[in-house]
């Protein structure tokens, strides 16, 4: 059986404390329920688990804080341990497929303009439906997106370089952490929502039963949810 | 299940009003029918519902405008939210379809030239029938061809910034306007078409039984008909 | 079902009628048996009918002729409506193939030189058997080649003009007009073939028995013989 | 029934003139067996027949003639009818295969070098197996080497104009010529070779009994047999 | 039977030194286990055995010492012998592999950004997510970076030239080297690790039973387990 | 019967006496068994026969040498004969696959660097693993190999031009040439190799009894054993 080393252990729970602070500073990231290093299934080594998004509609903001938060674990591992490994390659998977995303299928690139090819995603073997010329347009387009989030992320992981420890080192203590005990850390999180959000009616069960409404968190189901390691 | 927030019914009401008034003041757009944030099946989260074309033949104009039209919702996601949203995915889809037909089948393009290439709508797995340069000069004059209708598009609704407004406050109130709503907020149409349309013996049957009638218009025929959210 | 509006059975009258005067002064296009605004089949609005070609051997005017006659029904669009539609989008598949088949099949275009790749019109799913530049040669010799046609035909049309509208209106009148109508309107072809051609052979029976005889001309068989909008 | 027209007879006739009275001051082409312009088949016009080639090697000056002799048609139809037609298509075809052979194939080219790329021409769908830029290198030296080849040929067909028009005009009275035919009008071939070939014990079998002989010819076992219109 | 000539088998036996000399004095590297010129199944020559990596996380440094490691045996051809064989193909594929992960797959490249597109290496026969710009940057990044790696090995090689020769006549003479043999010549690594590793246990039962230990190195589970000639 | 030309016959000798005294004076190059110019199967007119290589391991130099002596029966073609067939063409494929090998698989080309992609020559219908760019690299290293070799082919051609001929002479009276026939015309071969190698071995054999032995080289086997015209 693999067994996982302390050097291991540390990196897993600075890029998980990475992601939970760089959630915990972007507005329009969604809450955190817990983050824990304790391994889930085969290939997660930590992950930090999110109030499921229940959004109908995302706004170019929203998708561009989730990119900065599932880029903060590599961005801690950057920044504290000095050495970037293979462990963010799951969400970096995930970062480059929700910006192909948003620049050609959502509109939300100006040079690329407003169309949408999602068909891209369907088919297999499928020629692609743009010229070589726009393919490589989106391509740089998700290249300057991506850049811009990890610079924005990798500066607000510095300014909060020692809440990124300390949440880190906590983690290594306690191995799960939920969000009181990040408050504790890290204060209460400086945005509010106006109305009643989906997140209060998690809580809500959430504080009830944490296990059991834990469970309603499909960790399959789609980008937004969770970000293992 | 999910419970749609305020601020997204916020964002649709404002959507839908987007292409109601833009379709309004547009010549060569069809007549709206009716408009709702009631949402309809699962994709959609508001619609608005136009006559169904019975156009045999559309000019160049005609698309032109119905490409505004459809670019309507984004345009007010942008004026009056100032955020734009995943929302005009589908009216996205949609206008990049019917501006591909315009250059590269119907010949719209003077760049491009008389040339018509429909196979490429049937064919999967093929090789596009022109070389990587057409390619190219094809996506460009897509790209440009939509930014133009986009530009019109924003200033129309830049200019009726109000009833835009109007609209999707009366829309939040009552949830589905029908055209005699619209013109209370927005006067007559100011279009006439010279002999007795489609829509005429449309509208005729929409008044004595609406709901009959408007299970004629099929909404998954064609482009023209209807766009949904 | 679909009615045709008074606006489209113009349009239709118009284009029908550029087919058929473009047709009448030029050379060596196939003479015409009869035009008609009545819808034949579920696609075409209207379609004029040629005595078919029963060449062996096509020369390269020939096909320039051609091209020009299958653009007479945009070109008319063009210059007497001012409006151009997707009625012509028949008519542009077949220039587009017919052009290609100039310059890449019978080695009509000097700078492709006298090379044919036939076999890249019955492959599917096959890489082009050239290089990306080749196939960018092909395409713009066969751009050039339609956009000379289609400048020939408007400046033809556009000096016909007259003649064009007087055609147009009888077609609206009569609905279908034989060559005897057309030697009316526009006075004798100015071309005559030296030796008796399949077209007087064709005429003699056409003279005797119209309905039969033009059953004989399968509308689906080829390219150049009949040009339905 | 097709009937053949007076003109396109005439130009078949001359067509098949440019293939013989080129092959006849070309030294190293095959000798000619008989010309004709009665159709053979369904897709032949006319055709000239040769020695077939029981080479077991072929020299690039062997390639260079045989390209000449079979643009001799399409070379004959531009000098002396001063119209190109469709006629020469399958000539064409033969001249593209043979020279992609002798860039990609045999190595013949100076600029490709001396590399062979067989499997091209067997596999289907498949991918080429150089790069964009030596399909382009070799699509240029290919569109070199056939542009050299019809500017020997057309200056050859008009040093011997008259000729082409004598054989051209004989063939239109009598339908088939015999190399003697050829020798009455055009003097014996200037090109002896040094050993009894196989043309010698050919032509021996020939003058015995011309149609059980001319039956060993194969018509389609391979490239450089027949060159039928 | 093929037999190994003594040119081979020197070959061989610099190559194999080369990876144990170039692994020994790499920090990053995955220890030695032992190494051989018994050739084992039908590919390999010869091979350097390693303590099996059971890192959940690999670093940057980790795979470039491992890509050093790898190249050792070409650079000790190179640099001892003078010659460069096939001998490396086996490694040369890993290396490759292991280099477009780095870049493509896990975001260790500034250029290409934090991208990752592991689908590339699943499908088969699937046109490249990219554009080919994107393709060409990969490309260009994957080989600065084998470049820069094989400088460092060659130089490596180069200072402990008389090492490699040492090591190479001892594997002449004795066929297999253990670990203790490598100490003897090179003496001990100049790196420890902190805590216990998975190799200290290792080596542990290592000592006890080497061969039923040796067997639970299954040499085709991954890349970083052994290197083969 | 196709019956082979007094021509053919003596470009065949040519050819062969080309590859043997190629190889005769390439250091790398495997020793000759014998040479002849009775075709052997459908496909050769002639062959020339080498001891089959028993290297595990094959060298950069070793290649060169290979490439040149296939190159050597074009070479002798053209010095010699003044005329280059389409007798090489198995030859040239030969060689564009041991150097597409050389190139992108055994990483000799020090512009393509490092690295290995053997998984091109197994697949079908693939894409390329590389970039455009990449294939356009290895092209233009594989044609400036070529080039050199065939460069040093025919000097040394050229300087052995009368034993090429004296050889080439003596093929066509005898048809078949032992490696005593060839030592008698260009003397003893001018390379040693310092231990008993295969080819020792392998001659033992050939003395007592030629035929048997030389069923042991299988012709099919690979690509360095014989060189067939």
């Amino acid at each position: 059986i693999t067994v996982i080393s302390k050097l291991e252990r540390r990196t897993v729970a600075y890029h998980e404390s990475g992601h939970a602070v760089a959630g915990w500073f972007l507005e329009h990231a969604e809450p955190l329920l817990k983050v824990t290093i304790v391994p889930r299934g085969t290939a997660a080594l930590g992950f930090a688990q999110y109030v499921p998004s229940e959004n109908l509609l995302m706004t170019k903001e929203q998708f561009f804080d989730r990119t900065c938060m599932t880029l903060g674990g590599r961005a801690a591992e950057e920044v504290l341990i000095g050495k970037i490994s293979t462990g963010a390659q799951n969400d970096l998977e995930k970062v480059t497929k929700m910006t192909y995303e948003q620049v050609a299928v959502y509109g939300f690139s100006e040079k690329v303009g407003l169309l949408s090819f999602p068909q891209r995603y369907d088919g297999f073997g499928m020629d692609k439906p743009y010229s070589g010329q726009t393919a490589s347009m989106i391509d740089t387009e998700v290249r300057e997106l991506v850049a811009k989030a990890y610079n924005t992320t990798t500066e607000l992981i510095r300014k909060h370089k020692d809440k990124v420890a300390q949440v880190a080192e906590l983690l290594l203590e306690k191995e799960v952490l939920h969000q009181d005990d990040l408050v504790r850390v890290l204060g209460e999180r400086p945005f509010k929502t106006a109305e009643p959000t989906n997140y209060d009616r998690f809580k809500q069960g959430f504080m009830d039963s944490e296990d059991s409404k834990s469970a309603e968190v499909d960790p399959s189901s789609s980008v937004g949810e969770a970000v293992p390691t």
